[in-house]
């Protein structure tokens, strides 16, 4: 299923853009390891790098359980639909933290569709399976 | 392999949960993100919600190799223990940080097995094709 | 693939054995949950744990892509630099927060070449299937 893989490592290659950030903003504004306070700035990147990998530890499972369980390619579009949330999320993120809902909404509801649809999904294998 | 899939869902949906639990407690003591500290129930919230991240990262492979080389039915059974162990730890850390320790404890433990007896597994699927 | 299981295991007993040492200092300089900060030693330990737990996001996926539309064997040694980057990693945060550079260097080279190969891998699949 190369749809899934490609879209995996998209969002993998935004995350490790994200963590570049991160140590670019540890530079910028002089916060030395292993600090992780002192400048708003910093700490709203640091703050977006860990959000995005909480939500990848969701995405990524969900993702191939919905490609392998309801639609490869289906899942992708909806893996897309995460990737482009994460750029609104970052770029609100640092302009201003109350400007951080949309993005996480729209990676988030990616998410559940991902991780919902993958459960039922699999329900419905084992159902057809007993029967 | 439905029954990996489906206990791999249910601890993703347990995931979301938690991670609900620090947004209700971010609003409830009104830490602003990017804030992470300033209440001590919000505090041990958020650590519930990170140390359960670790722990995934750990459950999630260690259950599809366990599942893979080992059996299906067992994982899914030790994966449900996992599940299990990961809410007595929520309500325990939530009550007292001291309140920790049984069911990170077994959470842990089910993580090991699983871990281990993946590996043992596939070592000897290396074994038995070099034979 | 049991080269890609048996990598994935070992950097998943290494994980483990960092969250030991996070609990070993925990205990040693006093630091009582969910309080992460109070000594330097512990504060670098606890930053290694979680830089590790990022580098495993990247890791886990990439292998098993590379190794999957690339070489499992060369996925699979790849895999081995990646884990002992991260001894050096960890042996030299903890000495030293300014002497991270090169463990941190070795496993994070390994996470792009398995990321970058693993993607050129799975578009290569994907432009074939189309020819």
């Amino acid at each position: 299923m190369p749809y899934l893989a490609i879209v995996t490592a998209l969002a993998l290659l935004e995350y490790v853009g994200i963590s570049l950030l991160v140590g670019r903003a540890r530079g910028k504004y002089g916060i030395k390891a292993p600090a992780t306070s002192g400048d708003p700035v910093f700490e709203r990147t640091f703050r977006v790098h860990q959000n995005t990998l909480e939500q990848l530890m969701i995405f990524l499972p969900s993702l191939w359980l919905f490609g392998t369980y309801v639609s490869a390619v289906w899942g992708a579009l909806i893996g897309l639909v995460f990737i482009v949330g994460r750029v609104l999320y970052v770029q609100g993120y640092i302009a201003d933290p109350e400007k951080r809902g949309m993005g996480f909404g729209i990676g988030f509801l990616a998410n559940i569709v991902l991780l919902v649809g993958g459960l039922i999904g699999a329900l419905l294998v084992l159902v057809t399976a007993s029967a």
